[in-house]
């Protein structure tokens, strides 16, 4: 007997009939004696449909109504999806984030877990229930009512998995597992059987979309051990995301491409190169809750150097406006940004044995003519941001070249 | 400057664009200096579009699970009239029944409040915010999820006032105030300018539908001033719910007359005639969490009698199946049902020194040839069973004979 949680994502419960499918297979684990705990999120289309109501009536919703307004997606789906269990003859019991209580900070919209009460989890388990917990949602020290931020029901996932120590935690999504690049764009793209914790954080990170990235760094931290899997297939085993490289065969250098295009870029030019300075650029910046992507400050000469960074590209604006405030106070020249760009990347750990990679990259790129704006590397990811109407010509090129279209 | 508990009905804020109508009348009450509380049910259709979800999953849904799912309808419209208010730059804060926490019992679907802590209403009140609740929910003391049954929010909005102790509570809804009849079904209906708690209890539980029967009793028990408006137009004086009899004016006989088509009638035959019997019917109707309303036994002959009573008609069906087995249990004859029937009432406080009513009514009927089936009678109504088809006839002949037509 193992102790599952197992996260069921918008378009798994997107309809009444795929709610009774989730049901009948979360019976089939139940039946071979599996402690199933089951996080689901918001039936598709809900979460978009409750902020269009919000905006309707605010431009920009006030955070703390929008959390109350949009958390009752996730709770619609808890109460269907357990008595869809208790049609299938399973016991059930559903729990918002406040229920379980789920303690999160206080930003709204964007929340960080801080703790979990598994007690009352424990004891239903214990009592033989299905336990159905609302994604994407908890509850700050003052009983506010918070959200994760989008994708925030993998999160609640993992950590729900770390709290009660279970043995598995399954990611059931639309597709059946990572790949090596999106098969939208590149058809040639292989399913991974496994991939390591970190190439899974830089390719979430770079947008693969399968997982939130907060999801892999949690299960990573507290390794738990976490799969994804297709919600519409009876079979298959999905991607293991394992702490260990696989050294049972030869590793491959690249494990893949990922992209990025909901990203635009920030320049602050002239800016006084002395100590400190990327602080005074980057503290506002966090002051204002936006994140940043990639950072990158050249050599300066003259005196002066250009600093500059990716964020959001919903939060351009307000980048922006931040940044024009920081130019006057230290005395910069001038800030440009560009929306249109995207974000290429390789990542694998076979690269920190493969001198090469970079050069490989860049000569592909080269050779089609798309030009370099910007490069940030780390130890298992190289990065490029591009101009936007490049990015599907070089996923393609750079999966090619890499040979990621060959079964290893 | 006076606090004020304000209740806005699903129609009221059936979209987004009158959910800013009733936003824009708060701020003018606020901007009169009183300080607010404001109730709402969920938007117009939605309680319906859940419990259809709910359907879809299992034909009679799970009481708790139910709960969880239906209670998201409030929550929704508290987060968007509270951003409504911050756009008409009033300070808005919303709670769920969890939040303020109005305390319940544990009957899903048909709780009761049993206490409601005003501490951070109060707190928030003195702060300058809006208070905005969702009506219709609450929490037991294990932390479930509970609803009141429909109509729940004027229970809440009443109860609040009540824990407040506020000034007035005023219920907005589509009609401008309480009739001496559905105008629908006789035009010459006029609204009450005021009206007893006793007359409006009569009222409300034989289905005039303004307000909820509970919201009432509370409303009486607790001397909570309470008026009944229109949300749609600006003036006018709705109808005063008041603890005395008007003495400055002269009483009418008959303040209105109810109806009700939501009823079905049981009838238990050939009862033995003996002590405790009407419990053992009655009891295991109640163990089934059933309601009854009027209750019919007549003097029985040869050693037995027959027993009736009237429930909700759509909760015939489980009241006979446990009649069958009580029937049995007791050696009665036979259990016998109508659910084509209809109750219509005259209701007055002045019937009290104006004897004569009761003969004045059956003469009335008799004259258009309405056949009356049961009868039933308190000190201020007179409640008579007829066929269904009579019912509209009956509330017509019936407002004209005592002449509620006519200015008094």
């Amino acid at each position: 007997m193992a102790l599952i949680v197992q996260k069921y994502g918008g378009t798994s419960v997107g309809t009444t009939e795929r709610i009774k499918n989730v049901a009948k297979r979360i019976a089939r684990f139940k039946k071979e004696g599996h402690q199933l705990v089951v996080v689901v999120s918001a039936m598709t289309g809900e979460t978009n449909r409750l902020i269009g109501l919000a905006k309707e009536i605010q431009t920009t919703p006030d955070p703390r109504e929008l959390d109350v307004v949009v958390s009752t997606g996730e709770q619609v789906t808890i109460g269907l999806l357990s008595m869809a269990l208790m049609e299938q003859g399973v016991k059930a019991r559903s729990y918002t984030g406040q229920q379980v209580r789920i303690l999160t900070d206080n930003s709204h919209t964007k929340a960080r877990i801080l703790k979990i009460d598994e007690d009352s989890i424990r004891q239903d388990l214990d009592d033989g229930h299905v336990v159905v917990v609302a994604g994407f949602q908890g509850v700050d020290e003052a009983g506010n009512i918070t959200t994760l931020g989008r994708g925030g029901s993998d999160t609640t996932g993992v950590a729900l998995a770390a709290a009660l120590r279970a043995d598995e935690c399954q990611i059931y999504t639309d597709v059946d597992g990572v790949y090596t690049t999106d098969p939208r764009i590149v058809p040639e793209a292989r399913k991974l059987d496994r991939i390591t914790f970190e190439e899974m954080l830089e390719m979430a990170s770079l947008g693969s979309k399968v997982l939130q990235i907060r999801s892999v760094e949690f299960a990573g931290k507290y390794k738990v051990k976490l799969r994804v899997l297709s919600s519409f297939q009876e079979d298959g085993e999905g991607t293991l995301i394992t702490v260990e490289e696989d050294s049972s065969m030869e590793q491959p250098i690249i494990s893949g491409i990922a992209f990025n295009r909901d990203e635009a870029k920030l320049t602050v030019l002239g800016v006084p190169d002395r100590p400190g300075i990327a602080y005074q650029i980057l503290g506002p910046i966090a002051d204002a809750n936006l994140d940043v992507d990639m950072i990158i400050q050249n050599v300066g000469y003259d005196g002066t150097t250009d600093f500059s960074f990716t964020v959001n590209r919903s939060e351009f604006d307000n980048a922006r406006a931040v940044l024009e405030q920081v130019k006057t106070h230290i005395g910069a020249r001038e800030v440009v940004g560009d929306k249109s760009i995207c974000k290429v990347s390789a990542v694998g750990v076979g690269m920190r044995s493969h001198p090469g990679v970079a050069s490989r990259m860049f000569r592909t790129l080269a050779e089609e003519g798309i030009n370099i704006q910007m490069i940030s590397t780390s130890e298992i990811k190289i990065s490029v941001v591009l101009d936007e109407k490049y990015l599907e010509l070089a996923v393609r090129v750079l999966h090619k070249a890499f040979e990621l279209d060959q079964v290893s």
